[in-house]
């Protein structure tokens, strides 16, 4: 029993920036009657490369934004604060159920390999923090987990360099270590790095699956809503609802490059 | 006459994160015996990409912490902030004198040209203000300005991607329609960009004469303290005194980048 909200209520969901977008198309896709409310901190955008106290002081103002808007449940699209600050957002959540795509996407991967070895690629502050190795080895101790920060990739794209030669090059020398440690699966553990899926794709090789945490999480809460009772019934599909701490010049391209289709109204929120 | 102030008071400098490091140097350079107290905001960096009102509030939470330790004269290191949101740190700072990037830059590229046409490259904020092409322009009408938006020379510096054929790539894409111009003068836009100097320089081709930023507003400071009488006699040059609002795991690396020192003791300041 959750309180004071409805199958109404809209499902918030929240990241350091506009990243959080692919998780808001894999939850439209997956549920498509669904009200959507999103905050992404395009203020102090990014987290990666910031440090715990920060994160986590950011992910209390951005849960608290949400808040208000009284969701029947919370999807934390940020891998680093998933990482380092998921207890942060529980607790401003109360009886609020919580999905980070962290664990979601741990899951997933768990779930998928068949030779115990999982590769997890991310941001520095999510690749640091361990938090995928410790998930996935807290759901079978036998996996060995090999990691590799991969900065370059969010900037990479956000400029849309998404089949660039250089992206290409910068992949082949990320992704050259964990190609040699013979994995059969990769967790994409950053929500922009499903853009770049392709040559992520072609250059870890054959035969790997990837795991999108944007996917795992929508499908975790399909599950979750079927389980509470908290399915919207059939309402006519929508643009999210959108929330962002700063509008930058960029913005409408970027949402057009991560959801394909034109920019909503976009309200604009002081943090 | 500056109020309150003596020649042993400290020149202040800030920017949005530690880009501005490189202007410390120049600054250390110029003047060894100043005492220098440098700002750079790391838990908001970066501004670049943000929007104006944004960026303004930014250089006004800046400009507050530096006014603390009562310094002689700001320089605004930040690209961005000169660009955008000079007259905000100049109204916050009343007679102490303050020296923006941008300004000294634009003088001493014109003061460079032969054939009167100046690249400029900087952040997506920085060139979309047409910042620098004002002040060029304001000191001769006559100047061609050609400028270019480089969004992912920043990451690649502080990836340490200093001499990588992704880089040179990324260069050789951005630089393209700036060589085709027949500039003989190409001013570096943002801190950061010295770090790239190099391979900047091989792209752009031989005969064009490069800006660098940091330099200029090392010699304007000179200059202005010069006629200020406010020089620091001789002292023993010592470390800047370092204040950050957050400090990342990856800091002390890339200040050994920026420096070519070790990190001394840094203060953690909130904004």
């Amino acid at each position: 029993m959750i309180h004071n909200v409805s199958s109404d209520s809209p499902i918030g969901i929240f990241d350091s920036g506009i990243g959080g977008l692919t998780v808001v198309k894999a939850v439209q896709a997956a549920l498509p009657s669904e009200r959507i409310i999103y905050f992404g901190d395009t203020a102090r955008v990014p987290y990666g490369p910031k440090s715990q106290v920060t994160i986590r002081k950011y992910a209390s103002d951005d849960i608290a934004i949400l808040m208000r808007y009284k969701p029947k449940m919370i999807i934390v699209a940020c891998n680093t604060v998933s990482a380092l600050a998921l207890d942060v957002v529980e607790k401003a959540c109360g009886d609020i159920p919580v999905i980070g795509v962290l664990k979601a996407g741990a899951e997933l991967a768990v779930k998928a390999t068949k030779n115990n070895r999982i590769g997890v690629i991310g941001t520095q502050a999510t690749i640091s923090s361990n938090a995928y190795a410790s998930a996935i080895k807290l759901l079978n101790q036998e996996i060995e987990v090999v990691s590799k920060a991969c900065p370059l990739f969010v900037p990479l794209a956000e400029e849309g360099f998404i089949d660039h030669p250089a992206t290409k090059l910068i992949a082949k020398e990320y992704l050259s270590e964990i190609r040699q440690q013979a994995i059969d699966t990769l967790v994409l553990g950053c929500t922009h790095y499903p853009i770049l899926r392709r040559v992520i794709e072609e250059t870890i090789g054959e035969g790997i699956r990837i795991i999108d945490s944007a996917e795992a999480v929508a499908l975790r809460t399909k599950q979750l809503m079927t389980e509470s009772k908290l399915l919207n019934p059939a309402r006519k599909a929508s643009a999210p609802h959108l929330l962002v701490s700063d509008l930058p010049q960029k913005f409408s391209l970027l949402y057009q490059l991560f959801m394909g289709s034109e920019l909503p109204d976009v309200e604009l929120v002081e943090v």
